[in-house]
C-alpha cells in the first residue's frame, strides 16, 4: 500500500507570524487564539503572512450496510433524500457554505441505488459497504479506490482556487463506523466512543456499542494500518475523506475537521500519512461523545463549541468565519509603528 | 432622571420559530446553540422568521481622569492614537467590521483634546471625566448627554437599515472605571472584577483594586440607580454604551456584547431600563476576569470563547458571523416535507 509524504510544518515562518502579530496595534496575546491560528495557518502555508482566498466544502456521501443491524434512528433511505436536499440547496450546509462564499462539491462515493443528477458528482465504488458485523466493509481494492476518489476531489477543488478544506459528510450509520474506526486507532473501548448518532434510544445505544465491539473483535484490524481499519470496519465515505485531507496536507493546504465522523476519518488520514494531523484544525466540539476522545488523541482544541451534532461539515463551515478572522487581522492590522500609537509604559 | 420602557419579549414567536426549526432537514436540536439564538431573535425582533440585514458597530471614544491613579498599561495619550488608527482602518474592529460588511460608526464622547476630522463623529460631551478617585466622574447633566447621545447615534444607524448593533469602545482607563461599575451595580468586591486590563503588573493590578474600593467606599453610588452610578464613577463612553443599547432595546434590535466594558455598560442600560438585557446575547467570554462576573449577573452564557481581551467590539464582531448562521438557518434550509426526506424511525 501506498504511504503518502506530508510537508513538515514550517516553523520559521510560524516564528515571524508570531513576531510580526507583536507589532499589531493591540496589546500583545489579546487576540488569543485568534493569534494561535493564524500562526498555525502561516506554519501550514510556509509564508509568515497567512492567506485564505476560498474555502472549500468537500461532501461525500455513502450507505453502511451495517444499518441492517439497527444502529440509527433513521432508514438508509434518508441518505439519498438528503444527498438530494444537499443537491437542491437545501441542508444545513447548503445554507453556511453559501454565508462562507465557499466552492461546495458533493460527491457520491457510494450511495444504494441509480446516480445522481448533476450538481452531484458521480463517483460511486460500490452501492453501499458490505455490512460489517458479518463481514469486510469492502475490499482492499475499493477502500483504496475510494481514498484516491477523496484526494482527486480535493485537488480538483484546489485547481479552483480553494485554499482551505472543510470535510463532509451524509450517510446513515456512519457514526457506527466512526465508532470502530476510531476504537481501531486510538484502542479506546467502543463503550467511550459510541454515541446517540441521530437520536436513537438507550437500547439501541447498547445494542450499538456491542454491534461495534464484536465487529472489532471478529475483524482485528491492525491499528497500525489504516488501509486494514478502513477495509474491514470503515465506510466509503470515511476513505474518500481521509484521502481529501492528505491532498490538503500534501499540497499544505488547511483542513478544517467538523465532528466525530471527520474525526476519525482525521485519525486513519494520520495512519496512511504521518504528519496529515499537522494541516488540521478543529472547527467545533460536537455533542457526539466520541468526539472529544477522538480530537484529543489528535491532541486538538476546538475553535467554536456550540452543542452542534449534525455532521455534514456544518461545525466546520461556521468555524471558518472565526479562521478568516485570524488570517485577516495578520493582514490587514496596522503596526504600532505605521498608525503613530505609543507603547507601552512600563 | 427618564426611565425607558422597554418592550417585552414576543414570547408567541419564538414559540413559533421553535416549532418551525424542528420541521428543518435536520435531526431535531441538532444546531444546538444556532437553535437558541434563532429562537431569541425571533423573540425579540417579535416574528417567527428571524432577520438579519446589516450588522451595526458602534465605537465609543472617551478618556478617563482616573488614569492619573496610574491604573493602566498605556499613557492616556494612546486613546487619542487609537481614534485615528481606527479612523483609517487599521484596528482590529476594522478589520473584523468590514469582514461581517458592516456599517461602522466611530464617535467622540470625551476624548482629551480638539476634535477629531472625519469618519470620527464628533459628540464631545467633555475632555475626559474627572478622576473620580476624588470627585464624581461627571456631572448629573453629563451623564444624561452621554446617554442620549449614545440613544441618537444608535437611531442613526438604525435609519441606515443597521438591525444588529455590536457596541465598542476605546478609552485607556476604561477597565478600571468599568470595574467601578459593575462593583457597583451586582453589589461584588472589586477584587472579583479588577483584571489586568492591557496588561499591567501585579503591583499595579493590588493598586487598581485599592482605587476601585476606596472610589466606591467615597461616593456610595446607589446600586439601583444608573445614572448616579454613571455620574460619580462611570466614563463618558461607558455612557453612551449605556444609551445605545436602550435604543436599541427600545427599537426591538438585537444587541452583541462584546467584553468587560461593554458588559459593565450593560448592567448600567439595565438599570435605566429594565428588560434592556432581553436583547442582549453575549458575543464572546473575554479573558479579564470580571467579565465573568458580569455576564453571569446579567444571566448571559457567551457565544464563543477565544481567549481575547482587546475591546473595541472585537468580539461582538467575530460571534456575529455564528449569529447570521442561525438567523440563515432558519430562512434558508428546508422543511422535511419540502425535501421529501423522510422522518426518524420508531
Amino acid at each position: 500500500m501506498y504511504n503518502y509524504t506530508i510537508p513538515a510544518l514550517d516553523q520559521r515562518a510560524g516564528a515571524e507570524a508570531k513576531a510580526y502579530i507583536d507589532t499589531l496595534t493591540k496589546p500583545v496575546g489579546s487576540l488569543g487564539k485568534l493569534e494561535e491560528i493564524a500562526v498555525q495557518i502561516a506554519e501550514m502555508q510556509g509564508q509568515f503572512m497567512p492567506h485564505l482566498e476560498k474555502l472549500g466544502i468537500l461532501v461525500f456521501a455513502a450507505d453502511h450496510g451495517v444499518t441492517e443491524e439497527g444502529i440509527s434512528a433513521f432508514p438508509q433511505e434518508v441518505t439519498r433524500q438528503m444527498v438530494s436536499n444537499m443537491a437542491q440547496g437545501g441542508a444545513a450546509i447548503n445554507v453556511f457554505g453559501r454565508q462562507q462564499q465557499a466552492e461546495f462539491s458533493l460527491v457520491d462515493v457510494g450511495v444504494k441505488g441509480e446516480e445522481f443528477e448533476e450538481p452531484v458528482k458521480n463517483r460511486k465504488i460500490r452501492e453501499s459497504t458490505r455490512n460489517f458485523a458479518k463481514e469486510a466493509a469492502m475490499t482492499a481494492e475499493e477502500a483504496l479506490r475510494a481514498i484516491q476518489t477523496g484526494y482527486e476531489e480535493a485537488v480538483a477543488l484546489f485547481e479552483k482556487g480553494v485554499d482551505c478544506l472543510a470535510v463532509g459528510e451524509v450517510g446513515i450509520g456512519n457514526t457506527t463506523a466512526s465508532s470502530a474506526v476510531a476504537a481501531a486507532v486510538t484502542g479506546l473501548d467502543p463503550a467511550e466512543l459510541v454515541g446517540f448518532g441521530t437520536g436513537i434510544s438507550s437500547e439501541q445505544h447498547a445494542h450499538k456499542i456491542d454491534v461495534v465491539k464484536r465487529a472489532l473483535d471478529f475483524h482485528q484490524p491492525d491499528a497500525e494500518d489504516g488501509y486494514d481499519i478502513l477495509q474491514k470496519v470503515g465506510g466509503l465515505e470515511l476513505a474518500a475523506m481521509a484521502g481529501a485531507m492528505l491532498a490538503a496536507a500534501t499540497n499544505r493546504v488547511p483542513i478544517i475537521l467538523d465532528g466525530f465522523i471527520s474525526t476519525a476519518a482525521a485519525c486513519v488520514a494520520e495512519r496512511l500519512g504521518k504528519g496529515t494531523v499537522n494541516y488540521m484544525l478543529l472547527g467545533h466540539q460536537s455533542m457526539e461523545p466520541g468526539h472529544q476522545k477522538a480530537y484529543s488523541y489528535l491532541g486538538k482544541e476546538p475553535i467554536v463549541s456550540l452543542s452542534m451534532r449534525l455532521g455534514e461539515g456544518t461545525g466546520a463551515a461556521v468555524a471558518f468565519g472565526v479562521i478568516q478572522s485570524a488570517v485577516r487581522m495578520v493582514n490587514e492590522m496596522a503596526t504600532f509603528e505605521s498608525a503613530g500609537v505609543s507603547a507601552k509604559s512600563e
